[in-house]
């Protein structure tokens, strides 16, 4: 992680005077404004700083996220886009609210138009309907899940994207998705670019198993594992009122097992969790299989919580296959393991009750809890914000509390992935009393 | 349905004083206290009354439940059993807290077992322990789901359980289940009248289908259906939110599709609801699948709500077999609707997005909203008073409102189901708009 | 209760097909609809009946609600009137829903105007506009608490009200209120009839006590007692956290303390509930405050919940006073309360930590639960299939489970309120062990 | 803020192998235990920074918590007293719930005692009695709201505490509580240290108004105003319904106006939110009165979310007192603030309904929600291996997002508010369009 790194790009500089001013009439005008070319800091430890061996204004950092004095865009002769991309989230319809009331409200922008089922929205040959933005029409979109835009999996011709924004003069997209959606909002600046149009593109990351990195934790988090603890308690209820009872709960977590590791937290009902980080063995004297018969024989019952993509390495020879948005199948781990549960326990003439729970879109499709209420509206200030500053090419995120601007580039460079030697493994395994890894 | 029917057996006349007396004080007592004779009608139109041509005393009706003047065991040597059999329905742990408050607060009895795993807690090759139930025990266990005394499915020998309860000099037992668990009680209970033993034997009607006959609704059903409505819910979000949007929700409702028709009414977002008592066509111009697709071609999305007992002749030749409790197993509904759904939309070329919800234990796992909180605190109360007074062999319920006693033949004669012909169904059919059956 | 008082007035014979058959398809109709002339019996049980010395066809019944085989207004020029007046009520959106939807779905009605603001939306000089109400209109109001049509208190003259209608040429209108509110839809009707029009004024019935008569339990009444469960929930935190801690919670109930008890099954927490229908006394051997004291010195903490309506004869000489509604006003009982329990703890040198909670309009103003939805759906059918056979004068109800039609006249006559010798009141003496009186 | 300020007080030097290591396994444990001497920096910009002007090695921060290699005391001899203190707040039980648990399952301590009602349960005079807490004790106590060790306010003689955890042998004392309870905390180091005694005391903050500065957000905040945002709802329920509707919601906060302000972020039906940070006048053109009339005149609704500590300066001359946590009696500002917009509203003649909403206890009586669940079994595991490793004099807390340890003395210097110029009252002033202040 280096400064270059973390820069984000801007379409020009900013020469036209907030429309914000007016609207913060006596305060002390000089704070609240971000100024230009401060940095939150990266590293957050001394050891950090210190392993770095540079001067002071050489550590990196990210720009904040905020208003700025001057803008780039005139907000009167600004039209703006806006598309949902990839699988559903808690919050979305929250994101979209945000931006258009803040657009509306506080830069004075009326035409805000909203693409129809993801990238398909661009593209003429899907006949999708363009959407008109205004406070009316959103004003209470927030109460639903799902999106009111619709979404669609999978990319686009990048090219036939501009050419509709341009065509529709927009001025400022943005794109609300995933990381296979962020990478087609680079491809789309990238064209931009190479036309030489003046269109911002500004994402905002949309994880519901919280693995895009320098977010702290992706709007949607805090209601999806709050509902992931819901089957938690479901599969205790089952496992504790059947002789021999084990409930197995699989919750989303393609890469990584944030999920899994706060709904265990939230509910602590679990005697064992699985996450993609943590390879773990089934068969033999510390396995999996083993620990689990020994706990049924010793309490009664046990409830399992695994991450959809923990166990990968459990089954060979798999054809590789992939959905419209790049991700890699997966082997479904939830059935796998009820079977080699229940196969290991007949061997050993234990008694087993198992209950497998999955509950799948139930997760994915609520409405936002009040925290995300509150965080998705905030998120997306900022992403205004940002866009009316002319910032393109760029997510807003979230660093230790503090809202920032990163470049595409670096949302995408990676997974955020639980740390197997981190306080929230820690606090999983102290809670559940599981051994740090099987096998 | 004739009077004979309806009598429900005493284990002997009624002689001792109610300790309720005392409590009640100054009440004007000759109200409270239930009438020996008096009956709740059966009948509830004038129609149906007139044509039965029997004099009004000849009547049918069921016996109202409370308690009475005189009761026939003595409290101070009373010793109870209390069992829960079968699959897990919210307000288990309620009733158990209910029975066990009234026996020990109002009655003065204060030995209360509890037996686990459902019969298996009779017989001793099983190893299980009796539990003592103490109003501290069982203070707060209304906040969980499940049982606290486990469960299992299946019947045992009656005559080892009498063994059991003979050992133990219980006087009263109460058996909360369904109807294979009730058959058992009457077995039960027979077996204690061929051995001259004075046990009383009083079911509670468990059935999260609501498909007990001649109980209004009962426990848990309207926390069942209000949590199934979630799914519905979470299935709209989906469809609406995807180009070709079709959510198939598979809800509890084996033989009756009370959860469907009710989940239906309370969140309006289903197009199509499929129950057990109406079977249905799939191919054809009236048969579902082609209302579906141009359902979805004219408003872009819909949900299915199918019952799991719904369109089981669809399959033909599949070997018969059974559970523990005797329950024939179904085939799978769900899955297999979507792959009809699915090949019929590929067949006429129709965009589909279709997701698959199945709540499964998440209804019947949680604990009871505060409804089913009050109707299984009312229910329990009448239990007691039903036991105390020497009935046996019964069952309490409720008839239009009434806390009642009936034979536990009655219950398990036949099964409760939507009337196709009935404003229920009437209701869910102006909801959806679908037609009253398809084919 | 005779057979005159229980008959509907209608506005004349039904000659019009009902736009009901093509949607039953094949049904057997000749079931689903109902047969003029049934009857719903009053009574339930043989005692009741046997008293009454009358032949069977004489007994006294209600209507059933429900479609008719022939309608008296058509369709397609019908033009109907939607106002709600009074309080909040958890529901009332929903009602207004399911009348735009079955009216317009199912009859083909399509004229219909929501008046805002109770009676003032039909008088000129208020100056409210006229909403139109389309299936659009209303289809997600049912997530939110209150009125879109807005509401208030107090009558207007009814000779200018049918001047409104008949300005409008509304033939239907539906008025959702209380006893105030019911009282002025029947002036209403009796200026109709003195006019000669043909204008159907059909009530549904609107209270959050559960205070009107013959409906079984009043829509809203299920969400508003689990809202009033979460306010004994917190004062039992709150109580058995302090040294000395006494919770008091008040709660809606003005005549019925239907709120209260029900609340208090619901949240077994409570100590002593307090209902308008049972006077008490504080002072004494035998008062409150003694019983009070005594408790939280045994168990350390008390709850107490008090209907509003609880002890208006404990404070004498208050001048009389009433609301736009005509509802008496009431001293408030809860602080009268708290202070006279710290006093007569102080007196006794009792360590007190008084708590008062007043939940207030949080109970009335959340949007219905599952449960309330099912039952305004089914509810508003029923109103709009009364009134489109030309049913008048009348409201909608539910006599143990049926929906029945009855004259407003006996919707008014009286006050539902909680039987000192019913099962309802013998079950909460049951949950808090207090004396069936105090004094 | 300097170095020495940050500085957390150890008993001694650690040298006994942690317990924990076993647990661990194999994980490769440099990286998960606390290196000593690693700082989690205080600033977070590089402006910050730069302006310091010291070397890198000299810049502020705090110690990180989580488990170290060696630990102070010996976990098989020591003894641990548990004490909550001051008003609830959700959350309570977790806490002493996680204590017990890590202090049990991973460090091996099996002598735990909860102190009841707070500073009174070490005072022999009040005869409270101890609480043996074990495993066993607290399983499921997260899933009520309150405290079941009980609490109080105000403080004792810190030499009897101290006397009395003497005689009991206690090694580490577990405070929870707000600043005055930490300031007591602190007394008891200081006559622990005079004594020589080797007692840790370590604190967990505990501030229902997110209050105390240094730790991010705290514990049961999410909760409290997730909770509080349903009055919101209530009140804007209320306000739209009636002409002239105007709902005035009061929310805790009597120096800080985070509930407000993210209660009215949570839920965007809110026109106006008043916080103790930001004086307002009522009066004049400018002012709040003024301001509110012309919205409802406009837009026929408001809601108005006022802070407890709001406004304080409205009214003069009130006596000074306090409780005997020693916070000054605020005057109410709720009912004033509701007697003058009634005043206002009908010296110019503009039709008013105004509903109240006081939610009060609810918003800190009730369970925490899946968040705090998971934050306050983290911060207990934090606060765990602090008091293990002998630091005292400290609390626990969160800075930006890293848990860390602090000196009490820090906690209680000042209080966290609302910053005016900052990025949270710039996100409400956009949700709400109200001015930057009233005046």
């Amino acid at each position: 992680m280096d400064g270059a790194e973390l820069e984000v790009r801007t379409l020009g500089p900013c020469r036209i005077d907030s429309p914000l001013l007016p609207l913060l009439g006596e305060r002390p005008t000089t704070q609240h404004y971000i100024d230009e070319g401060d940095k939150v800091l990266f590293d957050d430890t001394l050891t950090m700083i210190s392993s770095r061996k540079v001067p002071l204004d050489e550590l990196p950092g990210f720009e904040p996220a905020g208003p700025r004095r001057k803008i780039y865009f005139d907000p009167s002769k600004t039209r703006v886009g806006i598309v949902t991309c990839g699988g559903l989230c808690p919050g979305l319809n929250n994101v979209i609210r945000g931006l258009v009331l803040e657009l509306t409200n506080h830069y004075g922008v009326n035409r805000i138009f909203g693409f129809r089922h993801g990238y398909q929205g661009f593209i003429a040959k899907y006949g999708h309907s363009v959407v008109d933005l205004t406070p009316e029409r959103v004003a209470h979109i927030d109460e639903d899940g799902g999106t009111i835009l619709g979404t669609s999996r999978g990319q686009q011709d990048p090219g036939e994207i501009v050419d509709c924004l341009s065509r529709m003069n927009i001025n400022i997209l943005f794109v609300i998705g995933g990381d296979g959606t962020l990478r087609g909002a680079r491809a789309i600046a990238d064209v931009v670019t190479e036309r030489g149009e003046k269109i911002a593109v500004v994402g905002i990351p949309k994880t519901i198993d919280n693995d895009i990195p320098y977010i702290d934790q992706s709007f949607g988090f805090q209601t999806a594992f709050a509902k992931a603890a819901e089957s938690i308690r479901a599969a205790s209820a089952e496992a504790t009122s059947a002789p021999g009872g084990v409930g197995v709960v699989r919750l989303m977590g393609r890469h990584s097992g944030f999920i899994a590791c706060y709904a265990t937290l939230a509910k602590s009902d679990a005697d064992v969790v699985l996450i993609p980080e943590l390879p773990f063995t089934l068969e033999g004297e510390r396995g999996l299989l083993t620990y689990l018969r020994r706990r049924v024989e010793k309490r009664g019952h046990a409830v399992v919580v695994v991450a959809e993509g923990a166990g990968q390495d459990l089954v060979e020879g798999l054809p590789e296959s992939s959905d419209a948005s790049g991700n890699r199948k997966l082997f479904d781990i939830g059935p796998e393991l009820s079977r080699r549960i229940t196969d290991h326990f007949a061997e050993h003439g234990t008694e087993l009750n198992l209950k497998y729970i999955d509950p799948s879109y139930h997760i994915r499709s609520v409405p936002a809890n009040p925290y995300d209420n509150v965080y998705t509206i905030r998120l997306a200030h900022a992403a205004v914000h940002a866009a009316m500053s002319g910032r393109t090419e760029m997510v807003v995120g979230r660093w230790r509390r503090r809202f920032i601007h990163m470049p595409i580039e670096l949302a995408v460079s990676h997974r955020n992935q639980v740390d197997p030697a981190g306080d929230l493994w820690m606090s999983v395994l102290e809670a559940t009393g599981q051994p740090y890894r099987f096998g």
